[in-house]
Protein backbone atom coordinates (compact mmCIF):
# COMPACT_ATOMS: atom_id res chain seq x y z
CA UNK A 1 0.00 0.00 0.00
CA UNK A 2 1.66 3.25 -1.43
CA UNK A 3 2.32 5.75 1.07
CA UNK A 4 1.51 9.53 0.24
CA UNK A 5 3.38 11.14 2.76
CA UNK A 6 6.85 10.37 0.97
CA UNK A 7 8.70 9.15 4.44
CA UNK A 8 10.21 6.19 2.93
CA UNK A 9 13.58 8.55 2.91
CA UNK A 10 13.03 8.38 6.59
CA UNK A 11 12.34 5.05 6.76
CA UNK A 12 15.55 3.49 4.74
CA UNK A 13 17.79 5.58 6.79
CA UNK A 14 16.44 4.05 9.88
CA UNK A 15 17.37 0.49 7.58
CA UNK A 16 21.10 2.11 7.48
CA UNK A 17 21.02 3.06 10.84
CA UNK A 18 19.86 -0.31 12.76
CA UNK A 19 22.80 -1.76 10.67
CA UNK A 20 25.25 -0.90 13.21
CA UNK A 21 23.52 -3.62 15.74
CA UNK A 22 25.97 -5.72 13.91
CA UNK A 23 28.88 -4.01 15.91
CA UNK A 24 28.06 -4.20 19.04
CA UNK A 25 29.41 -7.07 20.72
CA UNK A 26 28.34 -9.38 23.63
CA UNK A 27 29.83 -11.08 26.20
CA UNK A 28 29.07 -14.20 24.90
CA UNK A 29 30.43 -16.64 22.04
CA UNK A 30 29.11 -18.61 19.33
CA UNK A 31 28.00 -22.56 20.37
CA UNK A 32 30.91 -23.33 18.54
CA UNK A 33 33.22 -20.84 20.76
CA UNK A 34 34.82 -19.41 17.32
CA UNK A 35 34.72 -15.85 18.33
CA UNK A 36 32.43 -13.00 20.30
CA UNK A 37 29.08 -12.87 19.28
CA UNK A 38 27.22 -9.55 18.38
CA UNK A 39 23.96 -8.50 19.00
CA UNK A 40 22.28 -8.16 15.41
CA UNK A 41 22.70 -12.18 15.18
CA UNK A 42 21.64 -12.80 18.56
CA UNK A 43 18.62 -11.05 17.92
CA UNK A 44 17.94 -13.00 14.99
CA UNK A 45 18.85 -16.69 16.46
CA UNK A 46 16.13 -15.30 19.74
CA UNK A 47 13.54 -14.95 17.38
CA UNK A 48 13.98 -18.36 15.49
CA UNK A 49 13.91 -19.44 18.89
CA UNK A 50 10.54 -18.12 19.00
CA UNK A 51 9.60 -19.77 16.41
CA UNK A 52 10.69 -23.19 17.92
CA UNK A 53 10.05 -23.21 21.41
CA UNK A 54 6.55 -21.10 22.08
CA UNK A 55 5.41 -24.29 23.23
CA UNK A 56 7.67 -24.34 26.05
CA UNK A 57 6.11 -20.82 27.45
CA UNK A 58 4.38 -21.32 30.62
CA UNK A 59 1.62 -19.44 29.73
CA UNK A 60 0.15 -19.25 25.52
CA UNK A 61 1.63 -16.56 24.08
CA UNK A 62 0.93 -15.00 21.06
CA UNK A 63 4.65 -16.25 18.99
CA UNK A 64 4.50 -13.42 16.16
CA UNK A 65 4.03 -11.17 18.90
CA UNK A 66 7.18 -12.51 20.90
CA UNK A 67 9.32 -12.78 17.55
CA UNK A 68 8.45 -8.75 17.10
CA UNK A 69 9.73 -8.38 20.78
CA UNK A 70 12.41 -10.25 20.32
CA UNK A 71 13.45 -8.35 16.57
CA UNK A 72 13.60 -5.09 18.70
CA UNK A 73 15.07 -6.21 22.47
CA UNK A 74 18.26 -5.03 22.01
CA UNK A 75 17.84 -1.93 20.10
CA UNK A 76 18.77 0.34 22.44
CA UNK A 77 22.65 -1.33 22.48
CA UNK A 78 23.81 0.66 19.09
CA UNK A 79 23.95 3.44 21.33
CA UNK A 80 24.38 2.23 24.70
CA UNK A 81 26.74 -0.94 24.01
CA UNK A 82 26.20 -3.87 26.05
CA UNK A 83 27.15 -4.75 29.42
CA UNK A 84 27.83 -8.50 30.75
CA UNK A 85 24.94 -9.70 32.41
CA UNK A 86 26.87 -10.85 35.81
CA UNK A 87 28.18 -7.27 35.72
CA UNK A 88 25.56 -6.29 38.24
CA UNK A 89 26.55 -3.13 39.13
CA UNK A 90 27.16 -2.05 35.92
CA UNK A 91 23.67 -3.01 34.65
CA UNK A 92 22.00 -1.13 37.51
CA UNK A 93 24.04 1.87 35.89
CA UNK A 94 23.28 1.03 32.62
CA UNK A 95 19.54 1.31 32.71
CA UNK A 96 19.73 4.87 32.66
CA UNK A 97 22.15 5.01 29.81
CA UNK A 98 19.52 2.73 27.55
CA UNK A 99 17.28 5.20 28.78
CA UNK A 100 18.78 7.72 26.63
CA UNK A 101 19.71 5.25 23.95
CA UNK A 102 15.35 4.62 23.65
CA UNK A 103 14.87 8.24 23.30
CA UNK A 104 17.37 8.96 20.73
CA UNK A 105 16.36 5.56 18.50
CA UNK A 106 12.65 5.41 19.00
CA UNK A 107 12.32 9.60 19.60
CA UNK A 108 14.30 10.33 16.54
CA UNK A 109 15.98 7.44 14.35
CA UNK A 110 12.48 5.44 13.75
CA UNK A 111 10.68 8.44 12.57
CA UNK A 112 6.87 7.07 12.32
CA UNK A 113 7.80 3.92 13.50
CA UNK A 114 9.06 4.54 16.96
CA UNK A 115 6.50 4.76 19.39
CA UNK A 116 5.13 1.37 17.81
CA UNK A 117 8.76 -0.33 18.14
CA UNK A 118 8.95 1.82 21.75
CA UNK A 119 6.20 -0.42 23.14
CA UNK A 120 7.65 -3.82 22.13
CA UNK A 121 11.10 -2.72 24.11
CA UNK A 122 9.04 -1.35 27.25
CA UNK A 123 6.48 -3.88 27.33
CA UNK A 124 10.04 -6.13 27.02
CA UNK A 125 12.11 -4.57 29.56
CA UNK A 126 8.72 -4.47 32.05
CA UNK A 127 8.55 -8.38 31.72
CA UNK A 128 4.54 -8.23 33.12
CA UNK A 129 3.25 -9.82 29.74
CA UNK A 130 3.30 -13.72 29.25
CA UNK A 131 4.75 -12.85 25.86
CA UNK A 132 7.58 -10.16 27.70
CA UNK A 133 8.24 -13.17 30.05
CA UNK A 134 9.05 -15.67 27.48
CA UNK A 135 11.02 -13.50 25.33
CA UNK A 136 12.87 -12.84 28.39
CA UNK A 137 13.66 -16.57 29.00
CA UNK A 138 14.66 -16.86 25.60
CA UNK A 139 17.05 -14.10 25.76
CA UNK A 140 18.44 -15.85 29.13
CA UNK A 141 18.38 -18.96 27.92
CA UNK A 142 20.81 -18.79 24.77
CA UNK A 143 23.72 -17.23 26.59
CA UNK A 144 23.23 -20.11 29.12
CA UNK A 145 22.82 -23.10 26.02
CA UNK A 146 25.79 -21.61 24.51
CA UNK A 147 27.87 -21.77 27.52
CA UNK A 148 26.77 -25.25 28.23
CA UNK A 149 27.74 -26.28 24.73
CA UNK A 150 31.04 -24.63 24.11
CA UNK A 151 32.17 -25.46 27.73
CA UNK A 152 32.45 -21.87 29.76
CA UNK A 153 33.36 -19.77 26.21
CA UNK A 154 31.91 -16.72 28.51
CA UNK A 155 32.06 -17.89 31.91
CA UNK A 156 35.36 -18.68 32.49
CA UNK A 157 37.16 -15.92 31.88
CA UNK A 158 34.72 -13.85 34.04
CA UNK A 159 34.74 -16.46 36.91
CA UNK A 160 31.52 -17.13 36.72
CA UNK A 161 30.02 -19.52 40.02
CA UNK A 162 26.68 -21.05 40.05
CA UNK A 163 25.54 -18.52 42.69
CA UNK A 164 26.19 -15.60 39.65
CA UNK A 165 23.71 -17.77 37.37
CA UNK A 166 20.91 -18.47 39.54
CA UNK A 167 18.95 -14.44 38.62
CA UNK A 168 19.35 -15.93 34.78
CA UNK A 169 17.61 -19.41 35.62
CA UNK A 170 14.79 -17.78 37.65
CA UNK A 171 14.28 -15.23 34.83
CA UNK A 172 14.55 -18.38 32.70
CA UNK A 173 11.74 -19.75 35.37
CA UNK A 174 9.48 -16.77 35.02
CA UNK A 175 8.78 -17.52 31.35
CA UNK A 176 9.58 -21.44 31.04
CA UNK A 177 9.49 -23.79 33.76
CA UNK A 178 10.80 -26.48 31.06
CA UNK A 179 13.61 -24.13 29.62
CA UNK A 180 14.64 -23.59 33.20
CA UNK A 181 14.76 -27.60 34.55
CA UNK A 182 16.65 -27.32 31.37
CA UNK A 183 19.43 -24.66 32.70
CA UNK A 184 19.45 -26.09 36.27
CA UNK A 185 20.56 -29.38 34.90
CA UNK A 186 23.04 -27.53 32.94
CA UNK A 187 24.39 -25.89 35.82
CA UNK A 188 25.31 -29.38 37.95
CA UNK A 189 26.82 -30.56 35.06
CA UNK A 190 29.01 -27.79 34.22
CA UNK A 191 30.33 -27.20 38.05
CA UNK A 192 30.84 -30.91 37.93
CA UNK A 193 32.80 -30.79 34.94
CA UNK A 194 34.79 -27.54 36.08
CA UNK A 195 33.34 -24.32 33.42
CA UNK A 196 31.20 -23.38 35.92
CA UNK A 197 32.73 -22.36 39.12
CA UNK A 198 31.29 -23.73 42.81
CA UNK B 1 1.85 -25.11 27.05
CA UNK B 2 3.58 -28.03 28.20
CA UNK B 3 3.88 -30.60 25.43
CA UNK B 4 3.69 -34.09 26.97
CA UNK B 5 5.85 -35.84 24.03
CA UNK B 6 9.46 -34.47 25.83
CA UNK B 7 10.64 -33.40 22.34
CA UNK B 8 12.17 -30.39 24.18
CA UNK B 9 15.96 -32.07 23.88
CA UNK B 10 15.41 -32.64 20.17
CA UNK B 11 14.25 -28.82 19.81
CA UNK B 12 17.02 -27.33 21.72
CA UNK B 13 19.50 -28.92 19.57
CA UNK B 14 17.94 -27.60 16.55
CA UNK B 15 18.35 -24.19 18.34
CA UNK B 16 22.03 -24.99 18.70
CA UNK B 17 22.38 -26.65 15.33
CA UNK B 18 20.89 -23.44 13.78
CA UNK B 19 23.86 -21.08 15.47
CA UNK B 20 26.17 -21.93 12.62
CA UNK B 21 24.25 -19.52 10.54
CA UNK B 22 26.37 -16.95 12.09
CA UNK B 23 29.50 -18.63 10.76
CA UNK B 24 28.37 -18.34 6.92
CA UNK B 25 29.93 -15.45 5.04
CA UNK B 26 28.25 -13.63 2.19
CA UNK B 27 29.89 -11.62 -0.45
CA UNK B 28 27.99 -8.91 1.21
CA UNK B 29 29.49 -5.88 3.76
CA UNK B 30 28.16 -4.11 6.62
CA UNK B 31 26.74 -0.58 5.31
CA UNK B 32 29.82 0.66 7.44
CA UNK B 33 32.03 -1.67 5.33
CA UNK B 34 34.14 -2.42 8.04
CA UNK B 35 33.82 -6.30 7.56
CA UNK B 36 31.78 -8.95 5.76
CA UNK B 37 28.56 -9.96 6.89
CA UNK B 38 27.45 -13.10 8.04
CA UNK B 39 24.00 -14.98 7.01
CA UNK B 40 22.54 -14.76 10.57
CA UNK B 41 22.72 -10.93 11.07
CA UNK B 42 21.78 -10.42 7.57
CA UNK B 43 18.63 -12.24 8.48
CA UNK B 44 17.70 -10.01 11.52
CA UNK B 45 18.16 -7.08 9.41
CA UNK B 46 15.59 -8.54 6.67
CA UNK B 47 12.81 -9.11 9.22
CA UNK B 48 14.12 -6.07 11.23
CA UNK B 49 13.04 -4.23 7.33
CA UNK B 50 9.45 -6.04 7.32
CA UNK B 51 8.59 -4.66 10.48
CA UNK B 52 9.74 -1.05 9.07
CA UNK B 53 8.81 -1.13 5.28
CA UNK B 54 5.73 -3.29 4.95
CA UNK B 55 3.45 -0.22 3.84
CA UNK B 56 5.65 -0.01 0.78
CA UNK B 57 4.95 -2.98 -0.73
CA UNK B 58 2.89 -3.78 -3.98
CA UNK B 59 -0.05 -5.28 -2.66
CA UNK B 60 -1.22 -5.73 1.43
CA UNK B 61 0.90 -8.35 3.15
CA UNK B 62 1.11 -9.86 6.15
CA UNK B 63 3.89 -8.70 8.13
CA UNK B 64 4.36 -11.52 10.64
CA UNK B 65 4.28 -13.72 7.67
CA UNK B 66 7.04 -11.64 5.98
CA UNK B 67 9.30 -11.57 8.97
CA UNK B 68 9.01 -15.19 9.84
CA UNK B 69 9.75 -16.21 5.86
CA UNK B 70 12.80 -13.86 6.00
CA UNK B 71 13.94 -15.21 9.65
CA UNK B 72 14.31 -19.04 7.73
CA UNK B 73 15.05 -17.88 3.91
CA UNK B 74 18.66 -18.94 4.48
CA UNK B 75 18.59 -21.29 7.08
CA UNK B 76 19.48 -23.69 3.82
CA UNK B 77 22.78 -21.67 3.88
CA UNK B 78 24.25 -23.45 6.86
CA UNK B 79 24.47 -26.62 4.65
CA UNK B 80 24.87 -24.94 1.41
CA UNK B 81 26.98 -21.85 1.72
CA UNK B 82 26.29 -18.68 0.36
CA UNK B 83 26.89 -17.74 -3.37
CA UNK B 84 27.49 -14.61 -4.32
CA UNK B 85 24.33 -12.66 -6.38
CA UNK B 86 25.83 -11.80 -9.42
CA UNK B 87 27.57 -15.44 -10.18
CA UNK B 88 24.76 -16.84 -12.70
CA UNK B 89 26.01 -20.04 -13.35
CA UNK B 90 26.84 -21.31 -9.38
CA UNK B 91 23.35 -19.98 -8.58
CA UNK B 92 21.79 -21.82 -11.04
CA UNK B 93 24.03 -25.25 -10.17
CA UNK B 94 23.56 -23.93 -6.07
CA UNK B 95 19.60 -24.46 -6.53
CA UNK B 96 20.32 -28.50 -6.88
CA UNK B 97 22.78 -27.93 -3.53
CA UNK B 98 19.99 -26.04 -1.61
CA UNK B 99 17.75 -28.63 -1.76
CA UNK B 100 19.92 -31.22 -0.18
CA UNK B 101 20.16 -28.75 1.85
CA UNK B 102 16.71 -28.41 2.99
CA UNK B 103 16.10 -32.06 3.46
CA UNK B 104 18.60 -32.16 5.94
CA UNK B 105 17.28 -29.13 7.42
CA UNK B 106 13.70 -29.73 7.72
CA UNK B 107 13.74 -33.36 7.46
CA UNK B 108 16.02 -34.03 9.64
CA UNK B 109 17.27 -31.24 12.15
CA UNK B 110 14.13 -29.17 12.05
CA UNK B 111 12.38 -32.22 14.01
CA UNK B 112 8.41 -31.78 14.29
CA UNK B 113 8.93 -27.90 13.35
CA UNK B 114 10.46 -29.22 9.35
CA UNK B 115 7.01 -28.99 7.91
CA UNK B 116 5.94 -25.86 9.04
CA UNK B 117 9.84 -23.85 8.89
CA UNK B 118 10.06 -26.18 4.61
CA UNK B 119 6.35 -24.20 3.70
CA UNK B 120 7.88 -20.72 4.84
CA UNK B 121 11.32 -21.90 2.90
CA UNK B 122 9.51 -23.23 -0.07
CA UNK B 123 7.05 -20.02 -0.47
CA UNK B 124 9.54 -17.71 -0.36
CA UNK B 125 11.98 -19.66 -3.55
CA UNK B 126 8.76 -19.95 -5.92
CA UNK B 127 8.12 -16.23 -5.13
CA UNK B 128 4.42 -16.52 -5.82
CA UNK B 129 2.78 -14.59 -2.88
CA UNK B 130 2.28 -11.16 -2.21
CA UNK B 131 4.15 -11.80 1.11
CA UNK B 132 7.22 -13.79 -0.61
CA UNK B 133 7.70 -11.54 -3.61
CA UNK B 134 8.12 -8.65 -0.79
CA UNK B 135 10.43 -10.90 1.23
CA UNK B 136 12.35 -11.59 -1.80
CA UNK B 137 11.95 -7.40 -2.41
CA UNK B 138 14.05 -6.91 0.92
CA UNK B 139 16.01 -9.96 0.79
CA UNK B 140 17.55 -7.98 -2.84
CA UNK B 141 17.08 -4.45 -1.42
CA UNK B 142 19.26 -4.58 1.56
CA UNK B 143 22.67 -5.75 -0.47
CA UNK B 144 21.74 -3.02 -2.95
CA UNK B 145 21.34 -0.20 -0.66
CA UNK B 146 24.71 -1.05 1.70
CA UNK B 147 26.97 -1.16 -1.57
CA UNK B 148 25.03 2.26 -2.46
CA UNK B 149 25.90 3.47 1.31
CA UNK B 150 29.44 1.69 1.27
CA UNK B 151 30.35 3.14 -1.97
CA UNK B 152 30.49 -0.68 -3.77
CA UNK B 153 32.42 -2.73 -1.03
CA UNK B 154 31.18 -5.69 -2.93
CA UNK B 155 30.27 -4.54 -6.26
CA UNK B 156 34.05 -3.28 -6.83
CA UNK B 157 35.65 -6.63 -5.99
CA UNK B 158 33.53 -8.20 -8.29
CA UNK B 159 33.96 -6.11 -11.16
CA UNK B 160 30.07 -5.31 -11.36
CA UNK B 161 27.97 -3.44 -13.82
CA UNK B 162 24.68 -2.04 -13.99
CA UNK B 163 23.71 -4.47 -16.47
CA UNK B 164 24.01 -6.84 -13.69
CA UNK B 165 22.28 -5.18 -10.86
CA UNK B 166 18.99 -5.21 -13.33
CA UNK B 167 18.22 -8.65 -12.46
CA UNK B 168 17.99 -7.72 -8.54
CA UNK B 169 16.43 -4.72 -9.65
CA UNK B 170 13.22 -6.54 -11.33
CA UNK B 171 13.42 -8.78 -8.14
CA UNK B 172 13.12 -5.73 -6.27
CA UNK B 173 10.00 -4.28 -8.53
CA UNK B 174 8.08 -7.57 -8.53
CA UNK B 175 7.83 -6.69 -4.58
CA UNK B 176 8.12 -3.38 -4.24
CA UNK B 177 7.97 -0.44 -6.80
CA UNK B 178 8.67 2.49 -4.32
CA UNK B 179 12.02 0.26 -2.85
CA UNK B 180 12.72 -0.27 -6.69
CA UNK B 181 12.57 3.28 -7.84
CA UNK B 182 15.03 3.69 -5.08
CA UNK B 183 17.27 1.07 -6.21
CA UNK B 184 17.32 2.83 -9.77
CA UNK B 185 18.03 5.81 -8.70
CA UNK B 186 20.96 4.37 -6.28
CA UNK B 187 22.55 3.01 -9.31
CA UNK B 188 22.64 6.12 -11.24
CA UNK B 189 24.51 7.67 -8.96
CA UNK B 190 27.14 4.60 -8.13
CA UNK B 191 27.63 4.88 -12.19
CA UNK B 192 28.36 8.12 -11.89
CA UNK B 193 30.09 7.70 -8.64
CA UNK B 194 32.63 4.87 -10.34
CA UNK B 195 31.75 2.18 -8.35
CA UNK B 196 29.52 0.23 -10.19
CA UNK B 197 30.33 -0.46 -13.98
CA UNK B 198 28.76 1.10 -17.13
Amino acid sequence: MPDTTNQLPEDIEFIAYIDRLKTVIRANGLFDGSRDENTAEHSWHAAMSAMVLSEYANEAVDMNHVIQMLLVHDLVEIEAGDVPIYDVDTLIAQEEVEAEAAVIIFGQKAAKHGERLRALWDEFEVRVTPDAKFAKAIDRFLPFFSNFYNKGYSWLPYDISVDQVQNSIALIRDGSTRLADIAEAMAEIAVRDGFLGK
